[in-house]
Parts: structure tokens; C-alpha cells; sequence
């Protein structure tokens, strides 16, 4: 998060302007992103959590189950290596690594360096993978559809109400890891008693990425998304 | 992390300046932290990592080893509530709570509005539980003694070589939930060597605050620290 730096003088410096013309600026790179998404008629998610949540996880098992019947693209943000886009590529789909070089979040600014590496025609979905980090990446919109947050169960569910900005900007929480319910302190109706009181729009899926249980329902939720869209 | 906003006219702002005067800010305020406690012989731990790695965790098991033989004041940050606050006054030590507003880590000025809150005679410890996050704390020195971060298995070995800052900075590095092992994929050999390739002189401990194994070994390794620096 970048809104509240505090120095010697006060709570909140007076650079908090450059903060808001920052926050400002992407905005208005991730609208230019958004109308050429809207021109291909590609439909964006951007996948946001706490480190090892299960977003990459998740993708695999999305692209296998998704990659036949839609043309998918992918993009990995880390602060360095290229890890996950190894991880990606294995599927034989386009997939390009963004290194932040030590920045907590991408921006609009990072996805729209990164689309000249792709064709974009006939893509139907673009998967942005977010640096891993449950704060700073709910304030950089870059021009997605629907942002999806995962939550993982050995998190704990005290963490809507701790990280609150993340469940709020979310459409969807995917409570993954379901499978280590029984070795972990986890309370399932809180987490999602907490999460729909901070948004009672979320979509929440209850899901396994090692097992796959529940990942049925996520499927046909994006599946649904996309065919809406592209119809919308 | 602030180091990185990129905006349409190129890849690194010209605020950068900014961000570099907010981080040299930090620092002399540090400084002025590290005095006080020095003058008052108090050793600061700075405890960071992912969201629920366990810090409250370690913390309580801590606290609860080690109350009898120091005087240990906490501070809690989070971006909002005090839940990690309630879970440590029940051990019926000072502890005050930070909420951030948003902010991703736990800066020098925070630290410093907080003490006057503490009668700071006799203390012999002060720990600092900073915000969930494995990118931005990193940066940020607030006076401590020593970075300690919590790395748990369930958020996978291949964490060190994807945020290697913090890996950098820690003093420690402490391997929470091993009795999460048989059911996750983590890879003990290669999140040591990973993180040793970073930081050779990282201290690793490997433990559970679940099942308290190996915690002795910690608090063995904090109380020799406590007392070096009380005789040093």
C-alpha cells in the first residue's frame, strides 16, 4: 500500500498528493487497457493473494480444464524469477513473466508493456497472476474484469477483517487448500461471515486445487463470466 | 514496496525521489528509536511474514516460554482491528496496537508514537508483529535489533528465491507449521538452501507452534541474544 507514509512530522505526509496523482495515472492506463480488452473481446481476471495461497495452482488446474474450450493467455507477475511462468508454459499456451523488480503489486502500466508480446486475436481469456501480497494489489485496477482473491485455509479466518480492502475490491473469494481443513485451526462460517459483511456481492468457492474438489462450481462461474461477456 | 511506480511516460517515476527521501526519513527516525532503547537496554524484535505464517503464534509460544525470566512489551500492527492485540493481553503484558489505516508495513514514526503508551523501565524485550506481508516490511527499519520472518510450509519452498528481500534482511528465518509437512508440498532442503543462497548467515529454525516442536531452539538462540546484548 502506498497511500500512508508517515515521517517525523505527522501521521500522513503532504507527498500523499503524489500517492493520489500515481493511483490517479493508472487508472487512466487501466481504462485505455480496459477498451482494448473490450475492442478483442477478451475477458480479464486479475488473481490476487497472500504468497502460496494456490494462485498458480489455481491457474493450472483452470487452464486444463478451460484451455479446450477457450483461447487462453496468460500473465505472471513476480517480483523476480520466472518460476511460474515455467510452470504455465508447460501447457503450451502464451504466457509472459513481469518482474516488478522489487514492487509489491502490478500496475496497468505492467500490462500494457507486457500486451505487445502477444497475438491477441481470437484470445478469449487473459489471466494476470498478481505478485503475492493481500494488501497493495487491491489499489492497482489494470483494466480487468473481475478481480478474484484466494484464500488459503492455513491462513486462518481471521484475515477479512485484518485485510479488508482485498475482500471488498474482490468478486469472487476462493477458499482453497479445503483439504487441510482437519490439520489446521480454520473456521469456514467465519471467514465467510466476515468476508460478506465487508462485500455481500462476493461469490465465494470452496475448493481444493490438490484434490480438485469444488473447483467444478469456479469452472462453471468463469465459463458463465466469459460467455456473458462476450455476448454482453 | 514503494521503490517502483510506473506510470505512461516510462517504466520508473520521477517520484522515485520521493519514495527514496520517505526511506531516508524512516531511517533517521530509526536511528532515534534504536537510541532509546539503547539508553533503556531494551532488545527489539521486528517479527514479519505472509499472513497467517504464524506470528501471533510464535509470539504467544514465546511469550509464554520466556515471561518469567524478562519484562516483554509487544506492538501489534495491522491494517484495522485488534485481534492480535486481545490474543496477547490475555498473557497480561503491555501491548499496544498499530492500525496501519491501509499501510502495508509498520514504519519508525509508528514505533515511536507508540512508546510513550509503555512504562519502558525494566523492559528487557519489545516485539513487534508487523503487518502480513512478505514484500514491504522488508524496507523498513523501525529500530530493531534483530528481523526475524516466519516462513510456513504450507506457503511453499519456493518462496526465498520469489521475495528475496525479506530473506536478505532477516537475521532468522523460522520454518512454522512442519507438522503440516506430510500434507503439503514443501521442499525443506530446497527452501534452506534457496534462502542460504540469499543470506548465508541466516539463522533457520524449524518448528511448530501447533505441536511446539523445536521451538527450544528458538528461544534458546533469542535468550543468548537478549542477554549479549544486555552484557555488550
Amino acid at each position: 500500500m502506498i497511500g500512508k507514509f508517515t515521517d517525523g512530522g505527522g501521521r500522513i505526509l503532504s507527498k500523499i498528493t503524489v500517492v493520489k496523482n500515481i493511483l490517479d495515472a493508472n487508472d487512466r492506463i487501466a481504462d485505455e487497457n480496459r477498451k482494448l480488452f473490450d475492442e478483442k473481446k477478451i475477458f480479464v481476471l486479475n488473481l490476487m493473494s497472500s504468497p502460496g495461497a494456490g494462485k498458480t495452482s489455481l491457474l493450472e488446474k483452470t487452464i486444463e480444464a478451460l484451455q479446450e474450450q477457450y483461447k487462453i493467455i496468460v500473465i505472471e507477475g513476480d517480483i523476480q524469477g520466472s518460476a511460474d511462468a515455467e510452470r504455465i508454459a508447460k501447457f503450451d499456451i502464451p504466457v509472459v513473466q513481469i518482474n516488478t523488480g522489487g514492487a509489491c503489486h502490478i500496475d496497468g502500466n505492467m500490462i500494457r508493456e507486457t500486451l505487445p508480446g502477444f497475438d491477441l486475436s481470437q484470445v478469449d481469456l487473459l489471466i494476470t497472476e498478481n505478485v503475492g501480497n493481500l494488501v497493495c494489489p487491491a489499489e492497482f485496477n489494470i483494466g480487468e474484469n473481475a478481480k478474484v482473491m484466494i484464500l488459503s485455509t492455513p491462513e486462518g479466518s481471521d484475515k477479512p477483517l485484518k485485510y479488508p480492502l482485498i475482500f471488498q475490491k474482490s468478486e469472487v473469494m476462493i477458499i482453497n487448500k479445503i483439504d487441510l481443513i482437519p490439520y489446521v485451526d480454520f473456521d469456514m462460517v467465519k471467514a465467510k461471515k466476515d468476508a460478506l459483511s465487508l462485500n455481500r456481492d462476493l461469490q465465494i468457492f470452496e475448493v481444493s486445487c490438490k484434490t480438485s474438489e469444488g473447483l467444478q462450481d469456479w469452472y462453471r462461474w468463469l465459463s458463465d463470466r466469459i460467455r456473458a461477456y462476450k455476448n454482453g
